[in-house]
């Protein structure tokens, strides 16, 4: 390895300590259960991504907690995001890998483990709560808080980061700061108001004259363009919103959540390229972090059965729970809910296109 | 392209028509909207993927289904199911793909598509049948039978494949036909109920004698030791086994559950272990589906928001749903409910063994 | 399914064609081979995404290819081509279920495919020359052009291909036409040019001034920086990066590999994000149809062995070889050659970064 | 976290000293690169999962390096190597993760590596001896052995390891030992190639015969059918095969080579059933090392250009010809070479038949 002090891939990655840390406990004084090693690697592999999006969220988070967000920093967000949903497509794979373990290998150091079980992961309770998991609708585990089962120095950090910076709360302050929604003489609400009025009337005008339709069905799909109707009502009105975020359907403020229904529609102005993007990223690990859930719980079903898992609870049902609750961004799920199509949509004045459009022009010479 | 006559590759895979079958509808006289031809060409990829599931599944139901499936064509229904695992990896490559449309350029199209959806995949609704799924435990949509959506002939031609043969019940009748349960003097229940009964009392004697339980955790501990005979009991006791039966939590019959379990439990024994890789093929087939349904059902979400699915039913929350019912082999994930670890297996009797493998001796210079 | 005229699944997908245009050729009036119908879906699935590679890649090269284009358009540009890449993905995974064929099962029907063969790919064909393969860097098969298997129908349509817009050259012009490089009193490349010779200076110092070096490494050394300068020469240097090219070592024109290189330093600017991922989703383009050819050689090797094949041509060898030469964004990987560290760039004057900038002020009231 | 003593998530995975070992060198007193970390925690997954091969590679060939194999451990041989084949599948991705960092980041700390680098992965190398690479084979790296880049102790702890059992050479054992070669009466070999004989014959014929063949074509394919022939006799004659051996186009036995051919050809019988699937793993293991080498020397390129990598030799084009030489299994590849259809294979007289059977009879009342 030539020169005396060089570096050395070895101890450059840490290897001494990265390749000791593996200690099975099946097995006494003999041989280990074949499959622990894997057991082990798997969740050490996992612990290892986790740090590395935590790092990722810090640095977006640390970007868009800011006040002003310049441009410039938009794209490196993105790239961060990107990343984690890069690492999300590894996490769903090592699961994959940890399925070639079968139930009755996983028996041979199963009991052994309790009551230690995923549920202590610190690192994932950090990602949740970064990403701004609200606590208020987390899932308890057998009746108990999350962090019930980690030592008081966990439990400590855990809780202090509900209450740090998280991605959800700087992405609503900084969807809630886009200007354009009020623009001069321009209210884009009021514009977008009338597109979905127009739209609905549209709607109503062609069931009443459909010359096919039986009573019974021209009454309900009367009704439910009413209700189409009614569902606008509850993003435009400030009362009727604040009514659903508090029943726990919205999460994002009014402002926000119209902000971003706004960079959806003109995605395409080149202000709104890079937000949008984000706005697509963050949905993205939202939904990788639910599909990996609930992959989790068909591989812990299979792998105990109906037992309860080494946490006191039953795994599957809980991580199958979680797959459905434990979502950050669902709000932007919802939002194609109040899309008009592109023909119906306002057109931007000329002001408003001309401040969301950049443009380089020949070099003076 | 040489001689005429010759075999050329456009023509044998029928590309004329093949690549002619893409006919967007919206756009009117004008451009379609660009997203469309991706939104066909994911579904018909679909469609093809479906139809070799199909050839894959009638193959390996056709062998299964037979009085006696010779060992000879076992490792073949493997193969064939191994395949369906491979391709159900594409299906979810495909809901990728399809995710690189957003919400808005669906828009551009999807109002047209009504009344046609998904819910309208003759194959796929084969596919169901074939490999089993139980036609009372389908949900309906909006209150009617699946197959309301269908043509005359479609709905005929699924209804019939509720009747026919199908992998389930293929490999209910061959696990209920395993020899081995019953050997000779040997009776495998009566040894695999003593080990379990030995199990229980080791883990009453371990909860009574531990020191440093409260008496509220020894009793809460043995509690969940007697709810876990009470579950061995509905195993043993064919009435208890015909309840859960009756109310849809088991849907194999008692004998082959009771052969699932043996063979997971003496897989290596040589004669075994094909049928150990097939029962851990059709888990993996069902696991496949229900991750599948998951997926799409997060990405109907994102795609239509709350909004009713172009079939006329909240799209996203029946895919959530069939994820959870649409299950054909979730006993084989409850089995190791029902495992004892190795250690505290029963000794095959050498007869059985014996039985159980085969070997190859030198050949006869 | 309703009333008489709606728009129905089966239909609108056009599965009567779809499902009818799986023609085996084996078995003669028996049965086919089992496994041809596979073999025929995933190359009929390849060539329905090749057509939608097409539609994306006709639709990109179109916005390209005009003498302007719009920020507005560049975000659309990207996400066709970042779809490309998804699309990929598939067809990598369509090649692991194409595996699961066995040479032996292949062998039942592959004589009689003869001399029909992938290389008769029309539609990949096309891709290649919408991409823009040169013609001149492609290999022959067996001697012969690459459209002497084709008929004679196909061989005009792609030989048109070659001589029509296509990625390459469209992002090429596009790219020489980047303002920036010089720019009022500021020359951007007399800047970097600078830079470089810094850095080349500090490294040489680095050797000369090394405490522990002997004659031998320390030559050795220093000649690495020689060749190093060398070869920042031949960016430079018109003359010597044209004879690069003329030897075909570089593809795109000097001030389109200078443009896509400032663009790569300077990402960061508000004006060059969208850009730069441009460059990034053509470079992960041109990665990967080189990985999913030779991953097809490795098919191709295990699936026929040293034999050659249907086409007449040592399979493997031939997708291997186009592997390593079939590239077309190859300049694009070479980049980082003349990358100087991020500490060392040269800083853009005020006036550069106000003009690669754009930002969003609170609007007026 | 419950009672004092228990099990904890964190302790059992050793988290202390897994999440401590990430120790980026870049940014001096200051913050280091940003990506580094990701670098760091990319090779250290890649290592421990090198480990993890290596647990299961080390069982492998403990079981097949034995002088017999029972049939029960078969099963268990085929289970190691299936996990290889889906722990490869993360090593793919773990380099698309890789390529998240952008050449310009990479350059923020990639000159502080020198001279560590991949090429001083200990695990790999030994992950490759282990497989059985020919040490003879093995590509010089700056014409040094690959262990010159190594600290003593590990060049020590490699060289061991070439002498060591190794997959290749044990199962190259195992199929020389194969019976059924010559059996009683039935000499296999004769019979095969009279099978051959006769199928060249049939193509001699077929080509003589055509009508509509001219001269110089007819001369061609029958010119193919000698070559065709010539190759087989490198098969059946000893010492053909012994110098295609001797010039690194054979790495197995010819006993083995024909028990390898023997068992793909009848891989029905169910005796042959798990051999065929051992034979099949090894063979995805040996084209997933290559695809994997492969896709990272296109990493390597985009992320270094035409630079030498940080072990100071051309990073991407050692890689790529790693991928082409360092294969261990590549007879596998070529046994298609020497198939004949199904339908012209002699067939096994009903004793040796027999002796591949294995049943299970229902059990003695």
């Amino acid at each position: 390895m030539g020169t005396e002090g060089e570096l050395y891939y070895w101890d450059y990655l840490g290897l001494d300590a990265l390749l000791a840390s593996q200690q099975p406990i099946s097995g006494g004084e003999g041989e280990p259960a074949h499959d622990e090693m894997l057991f082990i690697i798997v969740h050490q592999c996992f612990e290892l991504w986790f740090k590395q999006i935590l790092v990722e969220l810090d640095d977006a988070v640390g970007t868009m907690h800011a006040d002003t967000v310049p441009e410039k920093e938009m794209g490196r967000v993105v790239d961060r995001l990107d990343r984690i949903i890069a690492i999300q497509r590894l996490l769903t794979g090592q699961l994959e890998v940890l399925e070639t373990m079968t139930p009755l290998d996983f028996l041979d150091f199963r009991e052994q483990l309790a009551p230690a079980s995923g549920f202590q992961s610190v690192q994932f309770r950090l990602v949740e709560n970064r990403l701004g998991l609200d606590p208020e609708q987390r899932l308890t585990i057998a009746g108990a808080s999350y962090t019930d089962v980690m030592s008081d120095e966990h439990r400590r950090m855990i809780e202090e980061t509900e209450r740090a910076p998280n991605l959800r709360d700087a992405i609503d302050r900084w969807l809630a700061r886009t200007p354009f929604l009020r623009f001069g003489d321009f209210d884009f609400w009021a514009a977008y108001r009338e597109a979905v009025d127009a739209m609905l009337e549209r709607e109503r005008a062609k069931v009443s004259e459909h010359p096919n339709l039986d009573d019974a069905s021209r009454d309900e799909q009367l009704q439910a363009v009413e209700e189409s109707a009614a569902q606008f009502e509850t993003l435009f009105d400030a009362e009727q919103y604040e009514r659903l975020r508090e029943r726990g359907h919205r999460q994002l403020s009014q402002d926000a959540f119209c902000a971003a229904l706004l960079i959806s529609l003109y995605r395409d102005e080149p202000l709104f390229q890079l937000p949008f993007r984000l706005l697509t990223a963050v949905t993205d690990i939202d939904e990788g972090f639910a599909a990996w859930r609930y992959r989790h719980a068909l591989l812990a079903h299979r792998m105990i059965g109906g037992k309860v898992g080494t946490g006191g609870t039953a795994g599957h049902t809980y991580l199958e729970a979680a797959a459905r609750k434990h979502r950050v961004f669902r709000d932007l799920f919802d939002l194609p809910t109040f899309f008009v199509p592109r023909s119906a949509l306002p057109e931007l004045p000329a002001e408003v296109r001309e401040q969301l459009s950049f443009r380089y022009e020949s070099a003076p010479a």
